[in-house]
Formats: C-alpha cells, structure tokens, sequence
C-alpha cells in the first residue's frame, strides 16, 4: 500500500506549478455556447489531452456534433472511478462589470492569508476539475501509479445544454462504466466546512393552457355568464397548496421519504434557518410545508412551483377583456423515489378534474427527471466524508441540493453508476456572473482532498 | 314644424359619402391607452372638429392633460340634448387573428343583402357616433337648422378609464349641462330589434402586484422555502368566488337589489337563454352565480373578473424562476347602488389579508363607476322607444347592460343630467377583440334612427 502522505507534501511544493498550469487552461476562451468560440474550445480540449498524456494517461479528444469531448483512462490497483469536469465556460458579458479581462487570470489576495484566483472558468469548472488532474499528477510522480484505475471524461457542452452528451455515453458506455463516477462541480458548505452532495432534486415541467370562449370577450357582455381561464387557472394552482402548504395532488408524496433524525440534526447544527436562508434576498418566512426546516425544504422535501403565469391584457393601462386563454408554468421538484411519469400524470389529471365542461386544457412537457438520492451510510460516501474531514479539519456534511445536475442522472441511467460529487466551489464563487473567482484555499485543499479521497478509495472495501 | 322624411331621403342618398367619412376616421389609429398613439388620437379630435364645423357646429378641440376632447355646439329651438361619444379604441393585439389590417377599414359582404363595415373602431365607437353626426348633417342640409339645440362631446379616453373626463366635466358644466344626455354606445337586441339600455353596470378596475424576493431566484435552491408570488396571487384570485360562483369579499353584495319578477319574464319572453348566449363563442355553461338565468348575469348581477395576469417565465420553453413579483388586472362589474368606493377598499382588504408577513402587495386603480339605472315609464324613454320602432317596425325593447358607460353616470352625478342610451351595435361585433365590425344596416338605419329621435324629441313635451 502506498502512502499518501507524501503526495500531499508533493502538492504542497508544487502548488506554485499548478497555478501556471490552471492558468494557462483559465486563458483559452472556450464559451461554448458562442459558437464564434469553436476552435477555443478545440484548443482547451487539446490543452487537456496533452496534459494528461504527460501524467501517463492515455487521452484523447473525441469529437462529437458539438465541441469535443476529452476522454483518459490510466491503469490502476483499487477501484475504476470515471471522474467527471467541463472545460467550456459561460460567456462574460456584461464585460464592463469585470475588473480585469475575464481571459488574462490572476492571483489576487483579499485579506491577510486569504487568496483568489480571479477569471472566467475559475470556479465553473476549469479550477475545479485540475484539482482532481493535479492529486492525479503528484500520485503518479510520487509512486509512480495512482491508486485507483482511473477514466476521465470532460465535456465541453455543459454550459449551452449539453446536447452531445446522452449519444456520447451510450455509444461509449462500455469505455465509460465505472464502478462509480466522480463530479466535482458543486461547492462546499462554506470555506472551511467540506460538503459531499448526496441528493438532487428532481424536475418535472409542465406548462398548462386552459382555453374558454373561441375569442376574447368584452367583460362588460359576457362578465358573470362567460367562463374565464384565469379565474379557472388561478383555482388549478391555489388548490395545489392546503393551507400548510403541502401539496394536494393525489398521490403526489408517494416515495417521498423522511430524513433520518441524524441527518437533519447534522443539518440544524450547520445554522441555517429561515432568517438566514431568506434575509439575504428579502424574505423572512418560510413557504413550503409547515413544521420543515429551511434546509429540508430544499434539500429533501418536493414542491409544486409557479414559475410563469399569462393572460389576457397584461400590457400598459386597463382592458376590460375575458380573455379566450390562460396559461402556465408549473414545475416539481421531486425527491427521493418519487417518479416523473406518475407526477405529470397526476398533476394533468388534478387540473382536468377542474376544467369545466365548456372549456378545454392543453399540456406541454417540459422535461422530467427522478431525483438522485445516495444512501447516508454508503461506503462510498462515508469514505469520502472521513477523507475530506481529516484533510479539512472538520466534519464534512453530506448535504442535498434543491437544483439538479443532469449528468448524474445520465451517469446513473445510462451506466449504472452512482455518482460522487464533491466540489470546492463557493456560493459567492460569482459563477455565470462578472469576476468569478476561486479561493486559492479551494485550489490547494482540493487537491490534498482528492489525493486523501482516490488513496481512501483504493485501500477502503468499495474497491470490488 | 319640420318634416323628417326628406332627412331620411337624404340619409338614403347620401348613404356612401357617409360610409367615406366613416372610413377616414376609422384609419386614424386612436388607441388611447398606448401613449405611443397619442398623435393619432389628437388626428382623430382634429378630424371631428373639421366635420362638426362642416356641418355648421361651433366646434373645438379641448386640451385634457391626457388626451383632447371634442365640444361643439349648435343652436335649435327643441330641447337642449349633449350627445356623447368617444374616438378612442381599444388596442388591436392579438394583431395575428385580424384577416384585415385593423386600420384599413372596408365594406364586406357576407350574405346576400348584408354588408359589414370591419376595422378597429367600426363599432365602438366611431361607427355609432358618426350615425348621430350624419343625422345632424342631413336634417340641417334638408331644412337649414336642427331640430333640437345640440351639443357634442366627444371624448378620447373612454378606452382607457376617461382620467379627464370628470375633471373636464366639472370645469365646463355650464357650458355642457343640457336637458338630457344622448348617448349612442350601447347596443341592439338583435339585428332587427333595437333597444333602449335603461340599466348599466358600473365598474370598477384594479391592478394588483403581489411581491416577494427582492429579486428572480433559481426554484431549485429556493422553491419549497421562498415565497413564489404567482401562488399568493392565484391563491388570492381563487378565494374571489365561492363554489356557486358568488363573489366572497365581504360586504360586496351591499346595494344590490333583486330585479323585480315582470322585468324578469320580459327578459326571459327574449328567449335568450345560457345556450343561445354562449354557444355563439364556442361556451355553453354559465360561470356566473348559480340560480340566475343568463341575461340577469350580466344586466342585473355584479361580477368580479380577471382581465389579465402575469408573472416569471412567459417565453418560449422553461425556466424554473421564482419570480419577484407577479400582477393581475382586476375588474368588477357593479348594479344599482353598489358604491365603487367601498369595493374597491374591501377588494384591497381582501387581497391584504392574503399576504405574507414577507411580502407586499401594490394596487393602481383603473376607474370607477356605480351602475346607473333608468325608470322604465320615463317620457325620455318612451318617446325615442316609439321613433325606434317606428323605423326598425319592431317594437323597441327596454334593456339592460352588462358593461358600464362610466359619462352616464357622470352626467347624473356633475351635470344632474339623465342620459338616453341608443345603440346599434350588436353583441357579435367584437368589439375590444379582432375582427371588430358594424353592420352597414346599424350605420345607416342608424343614422335614421337619430333623424327620428330628434325630430319627436323636439315635438314632444319632454321638451322644456
């Protein structure tokens, strides 16, 4: 067995060297959603398969209708992992509000002992994804192997959709199924607090339309005889919530599970609450079921969300108008077991049940996938939990997130892989918005993570 | 005494030349609640001014702080009548669903004996009031005076809740009081049958904006803790009517009165029932308050409708926003002594009580009106009841209507004038929606109908 120790010493002298290297990836412009950016995003891919091939990967780019995609693979003794990052950024307009060039990045000191590295890419994913390339380099030239037998698949899409991705892993499945996949997109708890993301919410969209009268009515002649979709409309949606803000859909909570009392005692004791979640954008009350806290809102709890409502007149001034039509946005956020194709069925016939007979309904999917939830107590996660607690020097949480990742749920339909995700990032990381940034604390402590994750990983029992 | 027969001959003759006039003013894009056409709504006073003096009316235009109104005056030996009108219109999207462009007006035919003028305007309101401005024209072309003194205001923001119009009233009661009202914006009962409107409903509109953040959030990271707008509003919305389709905002059923039983069975003898109602726009159930046959709905009952909302995400495709905040325009329809004061304060009440303690909530008000309601047996009635029947040779019907004309309740109440309404519009003219129309046989019977109304009002006793 090999020592890890030494690896994070190795870490530690070349940190200086890595930065050049982060750097040198942070000045490619590779915005893949402006496809004037092509051959920078070709560039960055190139940049990555000659970086790795010179740790002894055997990389490639793989082109695909869109940018490339990056695919390594490297021998090893534990476990074969998939480590998973993106290479292309978001675009830096507005570019009046950035203090320096978004391309030309830098190391900037914001107090005494607290560094960033100041640039579009910093954070989202390109800082991320070298500190996984970095623990990898200082293994191998510490002991000349690495741990585990490690594949790699970066993207160069995830910011403009990433429409290549789902054809890409099923024509390579067999080169990309691991015995699990690392992501390291996400952020940590806060700057000295690791996370380790075990639950994603999943997404149901739906946009309904319910349609009265063959044309707009005058309120004046038809007011009080004619049926009016917003009048029925704004009935579908409030009878969505009781009044303790559950949902009211039959059978919406099947599978939907309670959070083990631990887990949420683990998230009480990280001191968020109502006031703290909501102050910050000028709120002060909870929304969602009643007797939940903050975190297990959006963390573990599913929703019904309003996000677009039209109809009728809604320009400048007054028209006295029953409009032929009224429409929708609603989305779910669902947790745990709950299943896309059964929520939708639900919520159409929820709405249906409510459509008077002179009037019809339309529906538009938008989108549905189940939700991620990883068991508390998997090995691989409390591996993982006790490598990044001893390399932070305090408990790493496993916590949940509201939003969803959609490549770990491609990683788990397609592959059959469970998904790691482990990040650095920060919410203030300023990621899809001016002057991103990374702590260099995030840079640095992220490599010795994944040295300390990759080496616990090889020497724990999920290596089978 | 003056004979009215050669004023109809020449109505007859000059029925063309009457129908280019019409045309011109049609093209005039005066849709008063948009300020970008407030040059075209100034057009269209010019133009009125330009044919009232024409005819021999001292006429001129009159500055308001919003758009201009229309005074004329001429001398006469009957009564002294004010005719009202309006040249504004309603705005014209949805402008896909118009087959014309809705400001090139033109004559079409769509049966044998039957033509249509159709444009913007056609009908509400620029079709009725040149009907009672070419009566004018012929009788004083015939016989070299009119038979009444009349004078005209034309006003240009009826469309959009007439902010000057009580203002303007007040300043120039002298100078606009007169024995009585003629107001020409109502409709028939059918083609055929014409009607005299003796009840109005008032009006009362609100716009209301629900807010929470401070600001669009991501649904993921806080749908299930934030307040979502949208929901607050559609909840308030829904709360509005009972599951009989009763208005629930207490107190707002105070003032109205049952319609008494003879009037009832007058109504129900038009053989107008929920089916032939509504099957015309494509309905068949009435939405309104159980019990109530479906003329009573709309001339007799008040109502509380949603005339537009909007919030979050409207696009193309999905977003899971929580939005800031979201609106709804609001309107209710009020009868007989309905104070719009005090609804609009229980309305705002009502919605307050709905809110979160974290969110606010903003209101604009958008006019108000109490109902008006004419005895059935008044001279004023009677008389241009017989001249109406005289020239369609059916007998003219006393009814109500569902929309409220706001001046006829100004008139009562700054001028201490009872205004006679005669229309001949129909309720298929779509008016407010595209496609507007007036049937040719309304411009000119309608004319007609002027010629004789005048001409037995400046004979009978309801003279001095």
């Amino acid at each position: 067995m090999t020592e890890v120790s030494p690896v994070l010493d190795r870490l530690d002298a070349d940190l200086d060297e890595s930065l050049e290297r982060l750097f040198a990836l942070l000045r490619i412009q590779s915005i893949s959603t402006d496809p004037a950016y092509a051959a920078e995003c070709l560039k960055a891919a190139d940049w990555l398969v000659a970086d790795l091939r010179s740790i002894g990967f055997e990389a490639s780019v793989r082109s695909t209708p869109g940018h490339p995609m990056v695919v390594a693979h490297h021998e090893g003794e534990g476990p074969h992992v998939l480590f998973y990052g993106h290479y292309d950024v978001q675009p830096v307009d507005p570019l009046d509000l950035w203090e320096d060039d978004p391309f030309a990045p830098s190391l900037k000191e914001v107090a005494p002992d607290r560094q960033i590295i100041v640039g579009r890419g910093s954070s989202d994913d390109k800082g991320q994804l070298m500190t996984f390339v970095e623990a990898c380099r200082a293994y191998k030239s510490v002991h000349g192997k690495l741990p585990c037998k490690i594949s790699i698949l970066f993207e160069g899409e995830e910011e403009s959709g990433s429409p290549s991705l789902k054809p890409f892993l099923k024509e390579h499945a067999e080169e990309l199924k691991a015995d699990f996949a690392l992501v390291c997109d996400t952020a940590m708890w806060d700057r000295e607090t690791p996370a380790i993301c075990v639950g994603l919410r999943g997404l149901v969209g739906e946009e309904v339309t319910v349609r009265g009268a063959d044309r707009d009515l005058h309120s004046g002649f038809f007011g009080g005889a004619a049926a009016n979709p917003i009048r029925i409309l704004a009935r579908v949606l409030s009878d969505m919530h009781d009044d303790d803000g559950a949902v009211t859909i039959p059978g919406f909570y099947e599978g939907v599970e309670e959070t083990p009392e631990d887990i949420l005692k683990s998230w009480e004791a990280l001191g968020q609450d109502a006031r703290s979640m909501l102050a910050p954008i000028g709120l002060s009350e909870l929304a969602g079921e009643k007797g939940r806290s903050a975190l297990e809102l959006v963390w573990a709890r599913p929703t019904a969300e309003f996000n677009g409502i039209y109809g009728g007149y809604t320009g400048q001034g007054f028209k006295t108008v029953i409009a032929a039509q009224a429409s929708a946005k609603v989305s779910f956020r669902l947790v745990h077991k709950q299943d896309p194709d059964k929520i939708r069925a639900a919520f159409r016939a929820f709405v249906r049940e409510r459509i008077p007979a002179d009037c019809t309904v339309e529906f538009t999917p938008h989108g549905g996938s189940p939700a991620i939830q990883l068991s508390y107590d998997s090995p691989l996660v409390t591996t993982a939990q006790a490598a990044l607690t001893e390399e932070w020097n305090k408990p790493a949480v496993p916590i949940a997130m509201g939003g969803s990742i959609p490549i770990v749920g491609d990683f788990q339909n397609l592959l059959g892989m469970d998904s790691l995700l482990v990040g650095f990032g920060l919410s203030d990381d300023r990621i899809h918005s001016p002057n991103e940034k990374y702590e260099l604390s995030s840079f640095h402590k992220g490599q010795r993570s994944w040295a300390r994750i990759l080496d616990a990983l090889a020497k724990s029992t999920t290596a089978e």
